[in-house]
């Protein structure tokens, strides 16, 4: 990395807080996405630290002028290497802007820094009294700028949506230099076109998020979980139709192939509390009232067992829930030594035993496993690609190409929640045509004609 | 209307669907935007029925191709001009593609084309077991493109949010005459940037919408309505926001002044149930069970009367419940007669009395009565402006530009669910910086390059 750039971010952030030592960098330009999948890596990079969106902007306006790469950096918690560095970069972490800047509990928002994790979102919240933020993606480590920026999902979008239907307000950093706010603490707002929607899930390409103002929504105090057992995936899907038909919309409606759960409990020594059946939902249910929360389970059981269940059992105790959680949490420990890549395709849920069953044919047309576990009541299948050592297959491309045109003839999207990233771009084609390829490659000249902002990312 | 263009739209759409007529063609020139703001009507245009999107696509290809403007209109029920002719054009009527597609009962949605009807729809789910389309902003005769394109909200945004939380996908002929589709049948959907939202709202100045698959919520058993009245908003607020900390998302949670309320009640020779305090909240409730409705009204009218309430009202027979509708319905009728414009502010919860007293300083300051009814949930406040003969004042440039830098002191938007339209876009500024403007007409320019599409609309 050039010595004069290095100087300019020490001149902007301060010495303290720029990092140029190679070891330290390559931290910062990797993320957790897949060894297998992984984009090359481009160690030749300087990390700046700012600790306000002014620095951040003077960081843009530098590079903008000398056409400088820059990344900007969460928790780098992204599957799709979002936030890998390719080419020599200024890459922007977040990491001093973590500030909680308000609670507002009037509107029923929280403001954040760019850098404020998901953790320290947890830890605040579970000390409220009524409030909570009720996305949960997974890893804590991941910041709200990120959240933002990748559009993250995870298992409680049966109910609240994704951070898309959170985000009330974002502050933006254009490449160009300029500090943008969008949107409002408001239900309503119709005036302009909808540049708000446009930032969030663009990866970092079209400006820097640098501050979010998100819903919060109120606690119920009873919550538990029931998990039911199916010989036949249709079943399992028919039971959630008719459930969410019904008005009821558990807080999470997870789907898991008995035999990744199985693995998962053995790896781990525990016991998986069914043992019935080909798959498994998992309902996480919360409701204001205790009777409401028997009522839940009640009716969510009679549904199921309308539609041939083969087994149900009321995780009631804190022990039961727990021991559920922590096997669940184990199904991609248990793979890593074996794991390619995870797909995260997307379906409509009156497509989803199509697409499970077309995986499994793909599975053994090529001859690997395919583990499928995934949100079942938002249609996001996590699809776990897993060969010897974690090596590609030699067929590898063609497999996953089968994988996208499965996607599209079900009429899903390429990614659910873990973005396009530097993985997936290049099968963009398999979804959009290429007026809208064009319409969002114009898009992104108009916020970032020199090309600055995450190149090769996205689109 | 040149010849040679009424001809070509006759070989497009055939003769019999195409008006020319003077009288006929005015009707589909105007919209429902109060005459003393009304933009200067151009009727020297003609009218397109086509039945297909194939069909609109050769109209837009043959308008961008000779630079003809083209006006998309629905139901013509906009109250912002966004529909009225302003120059000669061909303005695209979508009254014959009326047909709703598929109800899908697994994904819970509805796909319509774009001229389908909201009475079309009310009454087809009026019918239905358990499903039914949750927005209603009013009219009944208002389209479904109309309502996507220009993002309607209504009284249910408090639970289910305003048209842009419904829509999962949509076709748009492009003014360059592709047909796209934009989403899916998804709840999780993260590849690309987000076209979809840019087209929700963008008021037909980007694409024509000519088919929309909406999301349909299921329908709650138990409903019923409770007037609450008090002497001071601030209470009146306060109690909302209590309300939604609790848990509780009542359907619709209207605001009324007392004074306008009770103008309605005396014009129709009606009585309205509650003669005590200065403001009312008009509480819709609709649960799946009985007793949640019970509950809801006690939790309801106890948060209320902590906060200071001076009566309250529960309306449980259908008569009552009609009573209270019928006199709401002619608040607007009741003032037509002097209703210069009506102001759709949005703002936070939080700055809502802040707004209503600001309302009433510009009231006393430029001698006129303001009346304010709105969407308290959702903090969407309509400001009608009265005066005698429904004459502008002769200061109203002045009056409106306080308005509005009130509503951004309030950090609220120019309009909640009206739309910014012919009448409104000299005001963005008061909410926009140049940098947003230019952004969104550099957006402008990518999808309309000899910007065809609903010209003077929007920004």
């Amino acid at each position: 990395m050039d010595q004069k750039i290095i100087e300019k971010i020490h001149e902007i952030v301060g010495e303290t807080w720029v990092v140029t030592d190679t070891e330290k960098v390559t931290v910062y330009c990797e993320d957790q996405t897949e060894k297998a999948v992984m984009p090359k890596v481009c160690t030749d990079c300087v990390v700046a630290k700012p600790s306000s969106s002014e620095e951040v902007s003077e960081i843009l306006k530098y590079a903008n002028k000398n056409k400088i790469p820059v990344i900007a950096r969460g928790g780098g918690t992204s599957l799709s290497g979002a936030a890998v560095a390719i080419m020599p970069s200024i890459i922007i972490s977040t990491e001093r802007m973590n500030k909680i800047i308000e609670v507002d509990e009037t509107a029923l928002t929280v403001e954040c820094e760019a850098g404020v994790t998901l953790l320290q979102l947890v830890e605040l919240f579970s000390k409220h009294e009524s409030l909570y933020f009720p996305i949960h993606p997974g890893d804590e480590g991941a910041q709200v700028g990120g959240l933002v920026a990748m559009n993250a999902g995870g298992v409680r979008a049966v109910r609240y949506g994704v951070m898309r239907d959170q985000v009330k307000e974002i502050e933006v950093v254009l490449p160009t230099g300029e500090i943008i706010h969008f949107g409002g603490k408001l239900i309503k707002n119709n005036a302009g076109l909808d540049l708000k929607n446009l930032i969030i899930g663009s990866e970092g390409i079209l400006g820097i998020v640098t501050k979010a103002t998100l819903s919060l929504k109120p606690k119920d105090k009873y919550t538990g979980s029931l998990l039911v057992s199916f010989n036949d995936e249709n079943d399992a899907v028919k039971s959630v139709t008719e459930i969410f038909k019904r008005g009821i919309r558990p807080l999470a409606v997870e789907y898991m192939e008995k035999s990744s759960i199985l693995r998962a409990a053995k790896d781990i020594g525990m016991t998986w509390p069914s043992k019935e059946g080909k798959v498994d939902l998992y309902f996480i249910v919360s409701e204001r009232k205790e009777d409401d929360l028997y009522d839940m389970y009640e009716t969510i059981v009679g549904i199921c067992e309308e539609n041939n269940a083969a087994d149900s059992f009321v995780a009631e105790s804190t022990r039961d829930q727990k021991n559920i959680l922590d096997i669940r949490s184990h199904v991609y420990p248990s793979m890593h030594d074996e794991m390619v890549d995870a797909i995260d395709a997307a379906v409509p849920i009156s497509e989803l035993v199509k697409y499970v069953n077309g995986i499994a044919v793909i599975a053994e047309k090529y001859n690997v496993e395919i583990s499928t576990i995934g949100h079942i009541g938002d249609g996001n299948m996590h699809n776990s690609i897993l060969n010897k050592g974690a090596v590609k297959p030699s067929n590898y491309d063609e497999l996953v190409d089968e994988i996208f045109s499965l996607i599209i003839k079900c009429n899903g999207a390429l990614t659910g929640e873990h973005g396009i990233g530097k993985v997936r771009n290049s099968k963009l084609k398999f979804q959009f045509s290429d007026v809208e390829l064009r319409l969002m490659n114009d898009i992104k000249k108009i916020f970032d004609p020199n090309g600055i902002l995450n190149p090769g990312t996205a689109i």
